[in-house]
């Protein structure tokens, strides 16, 4: 049957999410031009439009279709249902104000790093993460701090299965050498990154954990390197860093 | 053929829709419990997830599968795609330090009002406003000042496709009072919502325009009825609202 392909998927969503990929990528297209990129009939990609158009995931404008807003309602549900979103807001608002740095929280989500909530303090760089927006963990100071707190089985697991591809040429691309740094994280609980994902950002990242102990995240601040640098660097931002989590894990263990 | 419905959208979509929607509403589920749900087999639901795992939609937790922050990725991409979005954080940041209140900034998509970002001030109430949410424009101040504000021919069409329930005792629901109502707040420039939306929540809302004059959006500050009254709320407010607005709107202009 036309619809099973071998891998135990649906054809007809496969085609629907090309579609979906086709409208992200251009930033919108018509029926015609998103049935060339994808390869189906112009009568199909209409059929899924009306479809999408129905449950309110695309919009029309003139001829041209495009990915609607309800992915933020839906987006905006599921970062809700993680259950340390709402609790770790102000404490990334209070480590923005006091540092003035960009500070971010990232999850783990099937062996990813996903940005659920960031602040930009008073000389905050203009990230270009944005909420939502995936990273692999190896990449970024939260996530070796995520990696460094998991089940140590999973570790090796989400290596084979995402690999350690380089972002900058600073990136820890050897997977010894990614044990021997998650080792040093482990041992004084806050992970560096030096340009390992944008060129010219150092950052800290300390693990944040749930009552029961699991890690629920990571915590980041990261600036330029100009002001990455001396003791505040090497010891009072991680120091300062740690406090502050200490202090939201306690707070969520007795409430 | 079987994926053809008579409405021209794809069946095997329908499928897909209908279990994404079971997960939200049951905060995920097994496929026995959504197979039930939704009325198919089993091994239809099976391949569903197999395929929206494959894209990244759901996570499997154990048997049971979420949806997943992929939705928060594509919906902040669609965010970003809105020409104001970036531009009005700082105005809508400014209003809430300044007034102290929640602000909200709404957009329009095919005739429902979106909440794009939000900021509570120092004494902001805790709306149950989620970035993405849905409101039907005329149970907002701000959205009746996007209606006030869009070709008059639509405001009937708009009426037409999505009626005019209320959501509370306050709401307007008759059409020839919400017409009267947006002819006010074309004359002086903004609109009130006294409960119209929630129960003690009153707010003003007023217009924000492109360059090219067409609305891009709304506004809105709300608070509780008991500090929202007075010559703040029927003068001071809507005035210093109104300055703020058109400096931004001619800082959009010039740039």
């Amino acid at each position: 049957m036309n619809a099973r392909p071998t891998d135990g998927t649906v054809k007809s969503d496969e085609t629907l999410f090309e579609i979906l990929g086709a409208l992200r990528e251009r930033d919108g297209g018509r029926v015609t031009t998103v049935a060339e990129e994808v390869g189906v009939s112009k009568s199909t990609v209409h059929r899924h439009f009306a479809t999408l158009r129905k449950h309110g995931f695309v919009v029309k404008d003139g001829s041209t279709y495009e990915l609607s807003l309800k992915f933020l309602d839906v987006g905006g549900y599921v970062r809700e249902q993680n259950p340390l979103y709402k609790r770790i807001k102000p404490t990334v608002r209070t480590i923005a104000e006091e540092t003035g740095e960009f500070v971010s929280f990232l999850v783990e989500q099937e062996g990813r790093g996903v940005y659920l909530y960031s602040e930009r303090g008073s000389e905050g760089v203009q990230n270009d993460v944005r909420i939502g927006r995936h990273v692999l963990l190896h990449q970024s100071a939260a996530g070796k701090a995520i990696l460094a707190s998991l089940d140590p089985d999973r570790v090796p697991r989400i290596v084979a299965e995402h690999g350690l591809p380089p972002r900058t040429p600073e990136t820890v691309t050897d997977e010894a050498e990614l044990y021997e740094e998650l080792e040093t994280v482990r041992d004084r609980g806050y992970a560096y990154a030096r340009g390992d994902h944008t060129k010219g950002l150092w950052g800290v990242g300390v693990p944040v954990h749930n009552p029961d102990g699991d890690v629920a995240g990571g915590l980041i601040v990261a600036g330029p390197t100009h002001r990455m640098r001396g003791d505040w660097f090497e010891d009072e931002l991680p120091e300062y860093l740690k406090g502050v989590v200490k202090e939201f894990e306690l707070n969520m263990s007795y409430s």
